[in-house]
């Protein structure tokens, strides 16, 4: 177990006033333990005790180095109740801290058991410690951003090849891996013409046609952080009105963007990027939070929302990623990732903004 | 809404007292509305009501037609509280049915809510459904385990290739696109050597050595159906013990199936195998349960286990799976899925069980 996270955790659960908190999420565990434990549909648990009592509860099957891990191990059989056994686990009379991910069955089974006087979620404890980068997280998280930078940059150059959503997204791969990357950080969305304007696209077998906006929403994970960055762009000749759209959505991108400093809300990034598309008039095409932090994994907690009154911190990473999806028009997204500075904000992602229209035929 | 199911479910409600069925599992959704719904991190709901007024509580991102779903749909947007919502579409006094799975971030606000009189974990009502398949998809599992049976044959065939167990997992997914599959049902396991006596192996960069036994447990999707076959071959001889050891598994797996029918427990199937395992003195290296259900998921509900006492009726599904991992000498696996009928079982796998000896020179 890192010791200074650990410390950070139990210190967060006096605050709060929980005396034992159950931690499911495998990313959180992999926080504290620099462990990946994932045991399927099988109960995995990392008891922390206030009092320093902590237990790993987790399937024989999935057999633990103690020593290694830094916590004593307390392994169920298939044939076993798991709760029953990480009830037995636990002190009495407590306020029990629970995963905002851990499967009800687990918790309405521990109620059943009276194992713990009240139940609250604590995911926020941990979330908002991992909300702040370390140095060494900043610099996984700028590398990652490098890579899709220079990635992004060989796929535009390759939509020429006249390639389906999906084989795009196949192409980007290969990109990503010749370029050390381990993988995609999530399944990249990379949307033509009218599914450009739909901001929750699934890619299909599609083929772009002339006149079309690409939104090309990608990211690589590289030594296990995520990057995540959109660009639009156009196949041929953009529109009169795309042209707006996409002047648009970059000076709200850039907005949201210089609103970036310790102290202020999220809350304030997302009403600097939205006011502006709002007093163009696209206001009701713009369907989604301005961005989400990141890290591990692609979305963590913490959303750049109107309604995200939580303050900046230095070491927070989130996406600034506005957007105007007119329906039969054109769909246009521009999105970087930005960390909380001492004194204001650090652009992750360099690839340009400028309106790139790529040469192609009217007639494919 | 499939009618039918839908009445199978409401009906199980009232005989267990449920008044609201808060049904989250995507897959039980899909299975009662013919609809893939993934919301990702966003909570998703459909809300049976005993009394009929169903509804499925959803983010706005995600636009539904009401007529084509044949329920009422109640949107949230990402900045309200979507529990609220949800608590404000149930009737009050209720005894409230959760489904297993569903994040207990949500359960937590609900019953801060006080939306419901009591809550119940509720999955097993339609997990027992879901375990009896209909004709129609009883075909779909014959189908989809007579393609894993050709492909499993094709891929034994290219074994001398001398590829990793990576890349052998590949080749395998491109031989099921070629049969008309969808692609893998689950990350298929191929184990060389010493990483097949470990059960859980997850695939990596090894190649295989003469006389390794390789495990190949693998299973394809086929019109969302899913297989799931293990077979264990030898590279070059199989010694004298992995011999001995590859006809108890053989003759477990035969005495497991031999007991399915109409009327026993599943722990009577998962007994039979692992009795002769025992007898031949290998029970402590049997460390797994017999076998599972299986259907739209690889893993559904109903242990092949000792300690699950329910009843097999015609249209289960599940796998037979017996194995014995002896660390250093060998491991070997034997599975098929078989389908409970009116008055006893059918083997949904036909690919052969006698020893394969792949020819394999002694230094590669």
């Amino acid at each position: 177990m890192n010791q200074e996270k650990l410390s950070r955790v139990i210190s967060a659960m006096g605050e709060a006033g929980i005396d034992l908190f159950l931690l499911s999420d495998p990313m959180s565990v992999y926080y504290l333990t620099g462990k990946k434990l994932t045991c399927l549909e099988r109960m995995m648990v990392l008891l922390l005790d206030c009092e320093g009592n902590h237990r790993l509860v987790i399937g024989r099957l999935f057999p633990q180095d103690e020593e290694e891990l830094g916590v004593k191990v307390v392994y169920f059989d298939d044939t076993d109740d798991c709760v029953e056994i990480l009830a037995g686990e636990m002190r009495k009379g407590c306020r029990i801290g629970i995963d905002k991910s851990w499967p009800s069955g687990f918790l309405l089974r521990l109620m059943e058991l009276r194992a713990g006087e009240s139940y609250v979620n604590a995911s926020s404890l941990i979330d908002k410690i991992r909300q702040i980068k370390s140095k060494d997280e900043q610099d996984k998280m700028r590398k990652a951003s490098a890579v899709n930078d220079e990635c992004i940059g060989e796929l535009i150059k390759r939509l020429p090849k006249d390639m389906t959503e999906l084989e795009a997204g196949d192409e980007l791969l290969s990109i990503y891996l010749d370029h050390g990357a381990e993988g995609h950080s999530f399944d990249p969305i990379i949307a033509y013409g009218e599914h450009a304007a739909d901001p929750h696209h699934e890619p299909d077998h599609s083929k772009g046609d002339y006149g079309d906006a690409v939104v090309i929403d990608v990211g690589c994970l590289v030594d296990g952080y995520c990057a995540d960055m959109t660009r639009t762009v156009f196949l041929g000749e953009a529109t009169d009105q795309a042209k707006e759209i996409y002047r648009i959505v970059r000076e709200a991108n850039r907005r949201g963007i210089e609103a970036v400093k310790p102290g202020v809300r999220f809350a304030d990034v997302d009403r600097a990027a939205r006011s502006y598309i709002e007093e163009m008039g696209y206001g009701s095409y713009f369907t989604h939070r301005t961005g989400h932090c990141i890290g591990m994994e692609v979305h963590e907690f913490g959303d750049v929302s109107s309604v995200n009154e939580e303050i900046l911190k230095p070491g927070m990473i989130f996406s600034v990623e506005p957007g105007i999806y007119v329906p039969g028009t054109a769909g246009v997204r521009i999105e970087d990732l930005v960390l909380v500075t001492e004194d204001g904000a650090e652009v992750l992602n360099h690839f340009t903004k400028d309106l790139i229209e790529i040469p192609w035929e009217e007639e494919k």
